[in-house]
């Protein structure tokens, strides 16, 4: 394991794939890998990329690598599909996405399908990205297809959440009913080549101008991409490392990563809570105390305080 | 507790709202609702329905009411809106929605927001549901708008799963990529007034015959309504029917509703382990152990380990 971890740390892609597979696959290895990586990580920058279907994703994430390679920084990309409970693997392989990178060997892509047990995509992506930033990423994008409560739980995986628009599909209620406006730090809006580009900034910065912000002194920025030909994304790469400043020097960026840990420990620790449950003598097993429930004997709130104290 | 509980299943309207209100507030009485209704619960068939948004899901609702209320049958609907996460209330009231059966006493119509914390939708709905269900609703149906997981969630929560679809939305690679094939009991393609209606209805019939299903017997209709007339929505009424009396006598009821009692069970003791683990002493408490993990000094599995050992 110790050899296999200084190989991902020597960027060398089969270990670094190696080790995000055996994270995915939750192999009985994952508490050593997870060990032999701490000491390692914490230098990435992590972005969540969201919005809805049809806004320009992967174009997106693929021009933001770009500009940020041609900055010299080494980037991670790890794109979740959230619609994809069944699937033990994502649709979109990982040769498929982004061929325009597959030779650049300062960028590691891998696709995951998050589950749909509990914790979904907060149970494996956090030590996915673990492994992308002992490996030296840089940057680490983490796109994900922003429906449902998915969104909301990429930002709080992430240091920074970058939300994607398009033209004519974001107008204020739409935004404000999904609840992107709370948790971006930055808004695009792409294929700003179409008509009402401008018009979806203007009413995207009214809407944004009345939410409360308790971080008070960031404001999110309304950037304007092309990213089917690039334009716009060098600026969306100043204001990421603005944003990352802002986290580093306001304190911020401590908060939300002490935030995401707690959450990640108790994701782990109700997990183990919920494999024991699975362990218990037969009285208090839960097919017993289910059936009792089914027949009228006993209410839910009784039978799973019967099986919390019998642990 | 107990007269509110006898008021409800003389079907009084205000005291079913009281109820369900209590439910959702999660207010500290929700033992003693729980422990009250349970006697009277398990009499009413819950039928789930989803799909995608524009698939005319709140326009087939209402049609579906009208023809359970024309069989002489008492109705329930929990609409669910999972895209409002932060949201305390749905943003379609209750008096909004189907104003057709607002002046009809034999149905309750209910809005939820599904909240963005553990369990979500899973942690309310079954509540609600034993309230309608001790109402003494024939039927119940959960609307879902499906998207993500919560197609599938749903699919946990109910019965029988309808899954509606539209003319040239749903071809067989986006139904089979959301999972929606595998959970669907009865599928209906609704605007059949539209073109390609019946081109979605053979495509559907194609992919639904190459899945799998344990279930051996029971094969999935594939229903063509108009809902906004009304058409084809008696057929659909028939067949909801029809698979309650399948799922009676193959005993497939008994086997739904031992696991989404086993699992509402489950929820709730996590829950439960989840309110203690913010109530331990400080040396263990998440706090701490989130510092040591970002510092370094323990990984996230060693630290979920302590937290679990100091129950």
């Amino acid at each position: 394991m110790a050899e296999l971890v200084e190989r991902a740390r020597a960027a060398e892609p089969r270990a670094v794939a190696r080790l995000i597979s055996l994270v995915e696959d939750r192999s009985p290895l994952l508490r050593e890998v997870s060990a032999a990586l701490t000491p390692h990580v914490g230098r990435a920058h992590i972005v969540g990329l969201t919005g809805s279907p049809g806004v320009g994703k992967s174009t997106s994430t693929s021009a933001l690598v770009s500009a940020l390679r041609a900055t010299g920084q080494r980037v991670g990309v790890l794109a979740v599909d959230p619609s994809s409970p069944f699937s033990g693997g994502a649709l979109l392989g990982d040769r498929i996405r982004m061929q325009d990178h597959a030779l650049d060997d300062g960028v590691f892509i891998r696709s995951m399908a998050s589950r749909g047990h509990l914790g979904g995509l907060s149970a494996t992506a956090p030590q996915a990205l673990r492994v992308l930033d002992a490996a030296g990423c840089d940057v680490i994008l983490v796109e994900t297809v922003g429906v449902g409560q998915s969104e909301v739980e990429v930002a709080g995986l992430v240091d920074t959440t970058l939300v994607l628009l398009a033209p004519g599909m974001g107008d204020g209620i739409q935004a404000a009913k999904a609840g992107i406006l709370e948790i971006g730090d930055l808004f695009v809006v792409n294929k700003a080549d179409r008509d009402g580009a401008a018009t979806t900034r203007r009413e995207l910065r009214a809407v944004i101008a009345m939410t409360d912000r308790a971080d008070g002194a960031w404001k999110p920025p309304i950037l304007l991409t092309t990213a089917t030909t690039g334009e716009g994304v060098a600026e969306v790469v100043d204001e990421i490392a603005a944003h990352k400043a802002h986290l580093d020097q306001s304190g911020e960026l401590t908060r939300r990563r002490l935030a995401r840990i707690r959450r990640e420990i108790e994701g782990l620790a109700l997990a183990d809570v919920q494999s024991r449950f699975s362990h218990l003598s037969a009285d208090v097993r839960l097919d017993t105390l289910a059936e009792q429930v089914l027949s009228g004997q006993a209410d839910p709130f009784a039978a799973a305080e019967s099986l919390v104290e019998s642990l």
